[in-house]
């Protein structure tokens, strides 16, 4: 009945690792079910751990390097190379510039860089690849992708002819972007950025303003990272040449503080994050197989459906009919709401601060599981409309069969 | 399926009434099976509500009256007549005697007294009934029901023949009781003690040990007052010729800070509190009708097994065979064990507050109540054992009324 059950979370932000996350949840599987079949897959959404879960789960290898980090220090950072052919480099940007790499006294969104972002990009051109995946996500930035474009060779000026110094809040001053120095390998790489679509570089829901606030800026940073970044756009589509890509607001332009929008301007592509990370994971053919899906994520509310893992989870589980439960530290607004999740599971098992549920992740999240497969199994022992349907078809069959056992005897009015 | 849900929660101490929590859960109920027939059963435990719940159940009536409280001062209070018949009362300790009647500032166990339930006991039988039922629970005093056996004519007297003040922390002094002013009636009146049969006067788990501190007793006074009533039950045992009852550590005799023991001294019969509440409600004959029981207490935990109303509405459900599942606002060590619940849940959304969780009790154990049948659902879907078994139950069902029919035109030699 439950022989097989998929534990896909996320990793639950400032406590679990998703791969920590996935052993925890196993681990209170395997209280309920002992003997069923249980299939691990840890996801990944572009940021903190993408890639050396797809260099682990593709079989393939990390190349560890220092690389300038997002305050202008050098940082141990490295980038994957993809399965036994390694004809694919994973860059993750939160290695390089991630949020986490950011001292807690230096969080200014409108200083820190992306420029370690294309370091690992040359890096990774430099082993022969010419296929690169950057992973969007947990950054610490919000330059656009400026420090990026700087490293792979651009160069950016302001109104005197002067280059611009690094970070988002200069970003109002660029008169003109200088493309000539460009690292001329980018014209036959395939560059690809995982991004949640949902985010875009300008506007009302523009990066600066959703993001900006958690990365450390003040609503005045806010509204100075907002105007550079809508001057970045215009102006590197005039000297870039773009086309076919609206800067401003195209899906995933604001991904990872606009590193998105810098990255098309010099040819990437800008893909939904699950579609081109979740294929070299399997997850469809896995979720195929599964009785039941067990997802969680550190919340689950109005936002989960933007793009987040439990929806994307249930989702593709949904494509196949399967049942999926999304496990939660926090329950908010819509959590009863999301499509495809047939029921959710809160893991706080009394009141307990916020700080104590972070400490206790692990261990929460294993007993929240054992409960919950609990009121699974309850349901499914359930004498009911599922048994009566399933004993009702079985008749239906096996009256059928009984007319054409008996048929071949009757008259043949009845025939 | 799912027709027909038994809710029976117990309250939640410091939040909802049990009728409260009856209406959340049942609120929950009905978001997720809007067409089940849903049976509320707040259930009492002798406690804060017992006599209210059970006039109201039987369809009996309250008499108001004035009593002396805890602390000595008069209190409004009222015992209830139950039924049609009206020829038991009930009276519920927590109405004259309880906690929540104690000022905190004068929250001393040593100098509560149980004089209003004695009063009440002869009030209840001034109304002419000869059945009296005696509540437990939520109780204020530590008086082992001295002051009640005063109020009901008895005379404590100290080694110099001066009658004792109230207070269990006198008892250490008491020399010798004097029944000859006893009330008459209690000859031939019926006196129940709905007690947890867990409490006990004396010992290691002694009333004065296990409930002093939360009464706000100091280490000092809860020697003071475990040596007061082993001298209670040793001279009251002595002075009224008591056999029968071990006085000092039969179950229940602890009950309500020994108000067991003092009424046992006097006739009273100690019995479990469900076996002598529950059967008013009619508990057996619904439970025995449900699809699915739903219970609640404010906590479960190793203590639920030890006489709380979730463990006894499994124990009884399960004599019917019926599943049981619990939601608790705290699941504490044990809340997994408690036998008879085959699931548990807790209803904390997020990491909260405990002011937060019981301000917002109802509405998070409505939601509480809807994730959790939402998880049940799923596993009634779920394609497998139960389905297949009753499939294959009706195959053979059919393959027989097969046989039956294309028997009959078949060669003898088949019959």
């Amino acid at each position: 009945m439950l022989n097989r059950v998929v534990v896909a979370p996320s990793g639950f932000k400032e406590s679990l690792s998703a791969q920590a996350a996935a052993d925890a949840i196993a681990a209170g599987v395997r209280r309920v079910l002992p003997d069923a079949e249980i299939d691990r897959i840890p996801l990944v959404d572009g940021g903190e751990g993408t890639a050396v879960a797809l260099a682990s789960a593709t079989g393939g290898r990390l190349v560890a390097l220092a690389a300038t980090g997002p305050v202008g220090e050098p940082v141990g950072t490295h980038f994957a190379l993809l399965g036994a052919r390694q004809d694919t480099a994973v860059v993750e940007m939160a290695a390089v510039a991630g949020l986490s790499l950011v001292p807690r006294a230096l969080r200014d969104p409108g200083a820190t860089t992306t420029y370690g972002v294309g370091e690992l990009i040359r890096a990774a051109l430099d082993t022969g690849v010419r296929r690169v995946l950057v992973g969007c996500g947990d950054s610490g930035t919000s330059d656009g992708g400026a420090g990026a474009l700087r490293a792979l060779g651009a160069r950016l000026l302001d109104a005197d002819g002067f280059e611009l110094p690094p970070g988002g809040r200069e970003l109002v001053r660029l008169a003109r972007v200088d493309p000539s120095g460009l690292d001329g390998r980018l014209a036959d790489t395939e560059l690809l950025v995982a991004c949640n679509p949902y985010n875009v570089l300008c506007g009302e829901r523009g990066v600066a303003r959703v993001f900006g606030p958690q990365k450390g800026a003040t609503p005045a940073q806010v509204e100075e990272l907002s105007a550079g970044l809508e001057n970045w756009a215009r102006v590197l589509t005039r000297d870039l040449g773009v086309v076919g890509t609206e800067l401003r607001d195209a899906p995933g332009t604001g991904a990872s503080g606009g590193l998105g929008a810098g990255l098309a301007a010099v040819g990437a592509r800008l893909l939904p994050r699950f579609d081109v990370l979740l294929d070299h994971l399997g997850l469809d053919a896995r979720l195929a197989r599964a009785d039941l899906v067990l997802t969680a994520e550190g919340a689950l509310d109005r936002q989960t459906p933007r793009g987040k893992v439990p929806a994307e989870v249930a989702r593709r589980a949904k494509l196949h009919g399967r049942p999926v439960l999304a496990l939660a530290g926090t329950l908010g607004e819509g959590a009863h709401d999301v499509p495809g999740v047939d029921a959710c599971h809160g893991i706080m098992p009394a009141p307990m601060a916020l700080a104590d549920a972070l400490a206790r992740a692990a261990e929460l999240l294993t007993d929240a599981t054992e409960r919950a497969l609990r009121m699974v199994l309850l349901g499914s022992r359930l004498p009911g409309r599922a048994a009566a349907q399933a004993a009702s078809e079985a008749e239906a069959r096996a009256a059928v069969s009984a007319e054409v056992v008996s048929g071949t005897q009757r008259p043949s009015s009845v025939r």
